[in-house]
């Protein structure tokens, strides 16, 4: 009799990590997981990155996910997963593919008696709370499933390009699967006759519009479509906006695309443009207040493609895959037509170094918009992008990270983590307000440990300011920190305070060489500095909060 | 027609939860919950805590609700109330009442198309979701209901010691209820009969015993029934011992308490006294392995009685409260003996402040212990009990709060926070481990900003050695942090670096004098320095993980 050397559950699943692109999983480890954990740090093709908190772990996992395309998050039952709930929620709402790893009591702690700690009432508590924000999820409780299902869940990971669940009790780690097991991948396809109907109404519609303009949804992006995208645009003269949610789908040096379109509460000329056009393709966008501006947008939606729906003049047509239509529209015999006088993203404005002037959100921005390179990756928090992020001139496309949509705070420093373990060619440029670092900027621990460089930017304007234009009371405001001090405590990277706009180069350009480690910079913008297009939105939109 | 004053929704639940003894709110402002967080603050009875990030609102809620009864976190939709599922959680697991009031969308927001922020996949998620970890919730959509459902709901918390739900859509805070509205309160009663036949048969098992011991639980305390069990045993001479979740539930300076029971992995001659017992009162005490020794307990359970259940010799008898059958015990005619030769806590041995010796988990606990005064409430996180902190020398009844049976590691710095606003007699002493404070410690900013006075001891041993003896791999080790220089970040506080029993007395001594703000000591104990009872743990008991 031969031995046939059998993998097991635990290493089929890091093996399909790996295949997938996965090189680096987050988390914390913990008695439940801590046997996987074993396993990972074995495997030379993955690193295992932990972080202060499993929510920092969560964020990093989602944005390494929006720069490779999947990220992982592994954790501990119970105390450590629920932690993530809030972070696999926006990944969940932003489509962002990030695997929840979770350990579990083993098939014999489940017998009789609860005699297990991290309990609630039942065992299936936890999965049926993730349920609720992952679009595939299972119990690897059966070496005979384990392989199909672990195939079954990161293809549903990667096709709907949002959160899954994998739940991995802890007697089953190095239980050895069946031999002969053969992934099978559902290829999907679209009808052909109904693709080319709908791109036949769809040339036929723009061939005839006065003004086609594309509206480039987040989408684009996670779906790999920006070539195409690209070449719809300039072949054909189409010029394009994008949603906050997709700012830099497009890069802002491309001649065809005007910036970021949010109905009234943005820019006035790109919502002038978009609005007027009798020929609307929203692209791979989705409908929300936050990046169709507040509750204003008036729009024709001549043709709207996503991954859930495809409409042209509100009739549906089914059957036809998202990637497809874009590809298909990309090559489609639409009549070419000159880009005329369009809206323009404004390049950075010279600015002084030396000037005694306090910073302002406009200067603090004017002099941002200045440092951005080609090897920047901006990563924005929650409040940051209302707060002049938007305005950001980015150099190559999808070199802009935000939780525009969900708008959690918090995301961004451990964000920063993710993306440049994503993509070192990157360097990130972080911007968090003081109330959003307070949440989780601690994890430049993490930064530090793996020797990570970002340059992290608080706009401490003294406590939540998107509140304040709404209603300016005590409770928006925070303790004060001295953020420049955090190096202090975690024994590396170095700390600026910036008052006056000379600071703030002095501090940029010393944070630019400093390629060592992060930087952070306090930049002191006064309690009322207010953004620019947060006070546009609080003047135009009426409140509902009584 | 004369204009009746009618209270709103809002004011409504103010009201009711400042009836029933709530001062505090911890939360973070948000737009959904904005409009109550405005009338929050115009309350005189309570006061607005904002913390740094959700999850500390939620783990000092559930501190607050540990000492004075019942607590309250307020969040905003998704992004805010999401982050505290871990904390509600573990409030659930451990019958912790806590509030959670969570703002949401009003009525038209949710009608039409998700043009909304925060989103998931609907509106009734978040719900879902905490209806799996609260004994009640509800959607407060009807200014007709919306009285008796806060009643409703409150009251559940108030019944069973466990957190619920309460969802505040923001166009309803400030409608107003109708007039007239009356409380009902359901009084629950136990059946005289049943009562008294399953007292009878307690009485005539206790009496025909050699050897009864009560095993107190933690339900003891969250039930108000010390007084009674103090009676119990020293008036009939019964010895009692405490579960780990239940320490202090008997202060240690009692002569017919014992220690901390935990089976084979706890101390040996507690452990050897109440499993020779031929009549043992589990009383209050849930059943698992953190707080009945890993697996390892093997109990008669003559008589057992929780909130849940009631049994004697196995028998169920239903239709008795449980602090009927506690208050009917201590007044039964069971027959007073003398309590003879029984294991005793250790008092604090006499210490040396000046020796140059390293400090050890030994020496630590030794000084702490001889530190521990009347006002002192110990707060000790989840990997700190199993590192010593069983062995304090508790001078009052429940001045010892602990994660001890859910175990989310994050507990303790947040809990101060909670705790000694509940009840600011008493001086936090926080225990946390390093890793632990890389979660939350960063809610010291909270604790400088509402000017308390915790001292907090960071065991740092270099990692997550709860871990380490079952499996000491590099994925154990923390970033190190100078814990020390917090104090320089957060503008207050003072800082201590401890290496050897000497620095620890002075530490502890500046820390006793400096009751104008926290300390914080770290106490480098050595990455290889493990808890005794770990130890023995780790030695006894087989692992399962492989």
């Amino acid at each position: 009799m031969t031995m046939v050397s059998q993998i097991k559950i635990g290493e089929y699943l890091i093996r399909q990590l790996a295949k997938y692109g996965i090189k680096h999983v987050f988390g914390i480890p913990g008695d439940f997981i801590l046997g996987f954990y074993d396993m990972l740090e074995r495997c030379e093709h993955i690193r295992l990155i932990t972080t202060c908190d499993e929510q920092g772990a969560g964020f990093a996992a989602d944005a390494y996910a929006r720069v490779s395309g999947l990220g992982a998050v592994c954790v501990t039952y119970r105390a450590g997963a629920l932690k993530v709930a809030n972070t696999i929620a926006q990944a969940y709402a932003e489509k962002s593919p990030v695997i929840i790893i979770s350990g579990a009591p083993g098939a014999d702690e489940k017998q009789g008696s609860n005699l297990l700690h991290h309990p609630v009432s039942d065992f299936g508590v936890q999965k049926r709370v993730f349920d609720e924000f992952t679009v595939a999820s299972t119990v690897l409780d059966s070496p005979a499933t384990a392989q199909d299902e672990i195939d079954r869940v990161i293809h549903a990971a990667l096709k709907f390009k949002r959160p899954v669940y994998i739940e991995l009790p802890r007697d089953m780690v190095s239980v050895p699967c069946p031999a002969g097991h053969k992934e099978k991948r559902e290829q999907e396809t679209s009808d052909p006759g109904t693709l080319a109907e709908a791109l036949h109404e769809a040339v036929a519609l723009i061939d005839s519009a006065a003004q086609p303009v594309i509206l480039a949804g987040v989408e684009i992006h996670r779906f790999g479509l920006q070539k195409e995208l690209t070449a719809l645009a300039r072949n054909k003269g189409i010029p394009v906006a994008a949603t906050i949610l997709a700012k830099s789908v497009v890069a802002d040096t491309r001649d065809f695309y005007m910036g970021i379109y949010e109905g009234a509460t943005g820019l006035e000329d790109v919502c002038r443009y978009v609005e007027s056009s009798d020929c609307l393709l929203l692209l791979g966008t989705f409908r929300t207040d936050l990046n169709l501006g507040m509750f204003t947008a008036r729009l024709t939606q001549s043709i709207y493609a996503t991954s859930e729906k495809i409409s042209i003049k509100h009739i549906p047509f089914d059957n036809i895959l998202f990637q497809d239509f874009i590809k298909g529209l990309s090559r489609a015999p639409i009549s070419p037509r000159t880009i005329g006088n369009i809206p323009r993203p404004h390049p950075p404005r010279p600015i002084s170094n030396s000037r005694k002037s306090k910073v302002t959100i406009d200067s603090l921005f004017q002099h941002l918009n200045a440092f951005l390179k080609k090897d920047t990756i901006v990563i924005a928090d929650a409040g940051a992008t209302l707060s002049g992020a938007n305005d950001l001139y980015i150099h190559r496309s999808m070199k802009f990270l935000s939780p525009a949509y969900y708008a959690s705070p918090g995301f961004a420093v451990p964000g920063a983590l993710g993306a440049q373990l994503a993509d070192p060619e990157f360097r990130p440029l972080v911007l968090v307000g003081d109330g959003a670092f307070q949440m989780t900027g601690m994890e430049l621990s993490s930064i530090a440990r793996y020797g990570l460089n970002p340059i992290v930017i608080v706009i401490n304007n003294q406590g939540y300011s998107t509140e304040r234009p709404t209603l300016d009371r005590p409770f928006n405001d925070v303790h004060p920190w001295q953020f420049s001090k955090v190096p202090a405590v975690l024994g590396s990277g170095i700390g600026f305070i910036v008052e006056t706009e000379e600071d703030l180069a002095k501090a940029l350009l010393t944070a630019d060489q400093n390629t060592h480690g992060y930087t952070v910079i306090d930049v002191k913008i006064g309690r009322d500095a207010q953004a620019l297009s947060r006070l546009r939105q609080a003047e135009k939109v009426q409140t509902k909060t009584p």
